[in-house]
């Protein structure tokens, strides 16, 4: 028995906002597996803006498989570690079918949680805006607190632990559909629509109390309106600057107000989610415990079948989601 | 008795490099003291790049003293704990003589060093140096390092410490004059001359193993070039941003390459020198034992006479010193 596979490769690296010519929908037959081997359909792929840059820094190669996270289903498996059935998780990017020999293959308990919330808040997202906030943020009880792109996928969960942490916490966004979400579901103090106005001003007004900790997804014109807000010891996780990813990967707009980091003594950190790889049981302890008190809430968008994908990382950059981008396989 | 004093004052708050005209000469007659106080003739005043930040931010107000570190002489005392002709350290800024209660004002006992040395390699300048690099920095044996303007009172120091640590240090500064003072007396790698060619071009050509400490004095271009050679894990201690100061005090050429901050997982951190004031006994050990041995070396550039100081003042942005600046007074 053979598997019709389709997957995403990478046409051509783009330099701005890439565009759908970046990607193509590639069929490749996968065979049986062989003894040790197992064969995974995925029924959900992770789309997050961390895998911009690879397009343009050369990790991820022109004419090979988007790399990135995935949800699938064993179907057939000669490898005593799996069972036909198995839901796991896995790292091998946007496809339908693929063989392996099970590394970096794990089987997923969902212990009565939807199995979705392994690509997001019981997952790497959830894991990054846990440790950004409260490992490399050092986040304190009653802290003020802003986090850009407040309603994606980071930035929601960001956002939500500073509230649990009873901190006064702004966040921005790019709609009134959004700050309506951010203010009214998930009960943040203020919300700024970075497409209105001036966002320093806006910032500014926000923040009477100035700035303890920046959770920084964007960069450029964001970190610039938040240092001058930042007190005395402020930290600044850097998860993402999401606003120099489509400019060769790697360039923002000009940060001029940088030397506020001496005059308030800042520390801004750049960081990904296996710096602290060694608390992810308290992490997963602590997020658990705020999905059954209600107190963590999430949304998804979800692009429907994997002629899609291109779409959806495009859409990571044009405002298209609210929470967790997914790309969900027939 | 009374003393004749002359001081210098703030008269306006430059928005640019300051001018003369920012400040003026005031006559003043200090009093003998009264019960519990003693009067202080400075001999020496200590000029530093973060006194600019100051005239501008409200901090040194207009028609007041200009704060900052001097060292002088005890000529008259009414207070048990000083006795006529102690030298003694202060902060009282850019004066011929002050009366005082004592506080603030610590005897120097210079232990067979010349006694401006406590007014930069065995004082704050050197704690500065010492702390950023081997504190925030984190500076580790054999490791890569970039000093930005490595001629100054700081940077010299701060290329130095990593020199005795057996790092591969690149120091930035603005002639070749100083270029030849890094390499040669103190036994820098290499020296670049930010006044000829690209700093982005002669620093990624310097540092081949890219940097693993950037010892930050300048912001502005120095950083934006620097970030793109950072290391994994690479520390970046924010000593002070000169390339601001004449902007407002605060605003800098924009920085474009924040986003290697996340891709290379660096830690950016601003300081002052009482964040590890608790480790100055160390500091001090470190320090003697280094002159002691000839491993640190020093210059000082000296303007004479209380009316020079606000063109000291102005020199330090315009490169008019190499090692520490100071003003003597007669």
């Amino acid at each position: 028995m053979t598997f019709h596979s389709r997957e995403i490769h990478l046409t051509q690296a783009p330099s701005g906002l890439p565009t759908p010519a970046n990607f193509e929908v590639v069929g490749r037959q996968v065979e049986e597996p062989q003894d040790g081997q197992l064969v995974v359909r995925n029924r959900y792929m992770s789309v997050d803006p961390a895998m911009r840059p690879r397009l343009s820094n050369g990790q991820q190669r022109v004419g090979s498989v988007m790399s990135g996270g995935a949800l699938g289903t064993v179907v057939a498996s000669r490898n005593s570690r799996f069972r036909e059935g198995d839901t796991v998780l896995n790292g091998m990017g946007f496809r339908e079918y693929f063989v392996s020999d099970g590394s970096g293959i794990n089987i997923l308990d969902p212990a009565g949680y939807p199995e979705t919330l392994y690509m997001h808040v019981l997952g790497t997202t959830g894991f990054t805006a846990w440790g950004g906030m409260l490992v490399v943020g050092e986040l304190k009880e009653g802290e003020n607190v802003f986090v850009s792109t407040a309603a994606g996928a980071v930035g929601s969960v960001a956002a939500q632990i500073a509230k649990i942490k009873n901190c006064y916490v702004i966040g921005s966004t790019s709609s009134d559909e959004k700050c309506d979400w951010l203010l009214n579901t998930l009960g943040l103090d203020v919300a700024i629509n970075y497409n209105k106005g001036v966002l320093r001003k806006n910032l500014k007004a926000a923040a009477p109390n100035g700035i303890d900790v920046y959770f920084d997804n964007v960069g450029g014109s964001h970190l610039d309106a938040a240092l001058p807000r930042m007190n005395v010891l402020g930290r600044i996780p850097v998860c993402g600057m999401i606003s120099a990813y489509n400019n060769f990967g790697a360039i923002s707009e000009g940060v001029t107000t940088l030397a506020n980091m001496i005059y308030q003594r800042v520390t801004m950190r750049g960081f990904v989610v296996y710096d602290y790889e060694d608390k992810r049981e308290q992490f997963l302890d602590d997020m658990r415990r705020w999905l059954s008190t209600g107190q963590m809430k999430y949304k998804e968008t979800i692009f429907d079948g994997i002629e899609k994908a291109g779409d959806a990382l495009i859409g990571l950059f044009t405002s298209e989601n609210i929470g967790k981008m997914l790309v969900k396989l027939d």
